[in-house]
């Protein structure tokens, strides 16, 4: 069973590292980190990872993943990486994303109607592509499996390796990785931090947010003008 | 303020690049992935990482810190390896470690008398060493900041960044990077799992715990000949 996850330059790496991690531990899953090229590939921590495959090379995925992160802007307006997702999509069995990596998913038109979540900061920008914001962590909606910001990332995972695999071998996988979370802190959601806390980093990210909301508008456009709304997973 | 990550062949990423991503939301912490060379170093599950600069030219750590996975069996026994941790502990605020890296540490002499807490397959494996063994997910005893198995690095970073610069921008980064965490299952510690889980996991990785316990014996050996354990942190 291939797991296709796509590696490209300033994803956030943790978002794809949770649930690589996650997926590492089902011997019946063949990871494969595409991109355009072999050449390392920096996240927007200044981490550095390999990919395994370039995006020509890959094989079809009976998974499909796209992490998210400040890289996943240019994602949605590159025609090369688009058309890679749609060929992807449509033999795979889950189509599926970490944080902001939904709306690469919908700039392709594979989220047309569906629920699906992404980072809180981003989560409305689906509806620039007929997708409906779902505030959950992971959300299943058929053969899409999204979930939200970042350490999201791991629940999500785990959520898709019960399906696959079944709860025993999930369970077997989270006490394995000693997944029982204790934050140090209330918060780590808008609906639960301090509303100031929430509105300074809304204010903080502003500029970059109104950058990502016109590059959507402009890939729902042009997603419009192609009809590519069309292609349908099975 | 610099801090050293320890990155090495079959390590587990996660326990790194989760507490990588908390790191990279603070630019005072400049990031350095130390290891023998600069070539790719291949994690316990496949994925590929660039260290960033060599033991030999690794600047002084203010933070240093170890990941664990069961590539740091044989870190136990090697002497570059422990005489750099050594080098580098001598001047550093904090000495940190998530999983089994925590053993690698302690087979440097850097946690003689110290509470301190790893994986839960291996927390035991502490004793050889003089280590107190502590069942909690982050343990701070001092100097000594140390993360249980996996998916704790992220409650340890965290806790490790309220530390440094304080309680409001930990939360600001715990908000941001969604940090709210879901499990889809109860059970990711032994204390919660069923009991019958744990003992299968226990049975499974039994042969390579007893290998991993034969490598710290003989390390906790080798450290009690040079008399190294008195290596006193700042």
């Amino acid at each position: 069973m291939n797991i296709v996850m796509l590696l490209y330059p300033g994803l956030t790496q943790l978002d794809l590292t949770g649930p690589f991690d996650v997926f590492a531990r089902f011997p019946e899953l063949q990871r494969h980190l595409a991109w355009k090229t072999l050449d390392p590939v920096t996240d927007s921590g200044g981490l550095r990872l390999l990919p395994s495959v370039t995006l020509a090379q890959c094989p079809p995925a009976d998974i499909l993943f796209v992490p998210g992160g400040p890289g996943q802007l240019a994602l949605m307006e590159d025609g090369e990486v688009l058309d890679f997702l749609r060929r992807q999509a449509v033999g795979a069995r889950y189509v599926t994303s970490v944080c902001t990596g939904s709306l690469v998913l919908a700039a392709a038109g594979l989220l047309a109607g569906r629920r699906a979540t992404s980072h809180w900061l981003s989560l409305e920008q689906l509806r620039l592509f007929g997708v409906e914001p779902v505030d959950e962590r992971v959300v299943v909606d058929g053969a899409v499996v999204t979930g939200a910001g970042v350490t999201s990332g791991i629940d999500f995972a785990l959520t898709l390796v019960a399906l696959l695999f079944g709860e025993p071998r999930a369970r077997h996988a989270q006490l394995f990785m000693e997944y029982d979370p204790a934050p140090p802190f209330a918060g780590g959601t808008p609906r639960t931090s301090e509303p100031a806390l929430a509105a300074l980093i809304r204010a903080e990210t502003a500029p970059f947010q109104q950058k990502r909301r016109e590059a959507a508008q402009r890939a729902a456009d042009a997603l419009a003008a192609h009809a590519a709304g069309a292609v349908s997973l099975t």
